[in-house]
């Protein structure tokens, strides 16, 4: 713990302040909310919190398979029977796997990349580790992987990328669609989203 | 630690987001994002997090004069001899004893009530402990008492009730100015805030 300060050389609440000031969204002024209403709630809230927190990377690991969290070394999809195992989907991270999972409509196994491509904040391609995912198509003869990246810059570098090198895998690639969002007006949509809704358009 | 799940019943990352959840400011997705960002980072810092939280009430007192935190039973403001222990200003809470000495200016001592009258919330008089805060005043020949509670409905009321209490103590019992903030624009003034401005006008 050599970049954190020791119990003893700063103030207890000052050096919580800190911590949690590193937490996304948590500017000092909320830190400093958050400290105070720790102190001011029972003690075994802060006790069950810091237990948790202790016990966090420890208990959660990621699958060997898919790179989901799970308290186990495979994570409770790639364990699951009656998913089909011939359908991948490509995900940014678990919290989007999680989205996925939300909708219940989506039966096939997931690939976590827990990274997109972004050169300027030093996430290149080998980053991705591509080969696990290839190795994972050519055990489980995937037929299709449909790349559910983010449709910011990082996440359609990714999945171009992700469609260059899996190419000549034998399986086909797809890519969610883009378009307008449920109840969505035209007139309030950015003129790329638009675009996007005319050339992925379906025949009614 | 009976209101909080043991670690073996729910799974790691959403007991943690429960905990989280019960943070101030912190939804649901808030909640899942700071687990996940957890997860992300390097475990020394859940696990320096989770270290000063589970310290935090047995490292964080209340002094036993003013009820201010502090490392020891005595609050550093109460142990500095140079503060003017003849004025005392009533504070909510230590945030806002911070924010008083922030300005730097002021040199007294304080007394922070922890709490409001709210009959709706349950805080009642009694609630308040005026009588530490008398003997205080007996003991220490407290000349003035500066009532530095909020200007909300409830600061104003606990303030009212404490003038009341406190009159027939001896001592000079006055209330923070309330008017326009500094750079305040007449314009953007609600009528309360306007009208006290007007009725606390001072001589130029």
């Amino acid at each position: 713990m050599s970049d954190f300060p020791s119990s003893s050389d700063l103030d207890p609440i000052g050096s919580l302040i800190k911590l949690l000031n590193r937490l996304p969204g948590v500017g000092e002024r909320s830190a400093t909310r958050l400290a105070f209403f720790l102190l001011s709630q029972d003690r075994n809230y802060a006790q069950a919190l810091a237990h948790r927190l202790a016990e966090l990377h420890d208990r959660v690991h990621k699958c060997i398979e898919c790179n989901n969290y799970g308290s186990e070394s495979r994570c409770s999809i790639c364990n699951d029977e009656r998913r089909d195992k011939t359908i991948l989907c490509v995900v940014a991270n678990v919290q989007d796997l999680i989205a996925v999972e939300r909708t219940a409509s989506y039966r096939g196994i997931y690939h976590v990349l827990h990274k997109l491509l972004s050169p300027l904040d030093g996430v290149h391609p080998d980053d991705l580790h591509v080969e696990q995912l290839k190795r994972r198509i050519e055990t489980l003869q995937i037929k299709e992987i449909i790349v559910a990246t983010p449709l910011s810059v990082e996440g359609e570098a990714t999945a171009l990328f992700l469609a260059q090198t899996l190419r000549g895998s034998g399986c086909h690639v797809s890519r969610i669609a883009s378009g307008l969002p449920h109840g969505g007006e035209l007139e309030f949509t950015d003129q790329i989203t638009l675009n996007h809704a005319f050339e992925g358009r379906k025949a009614l």
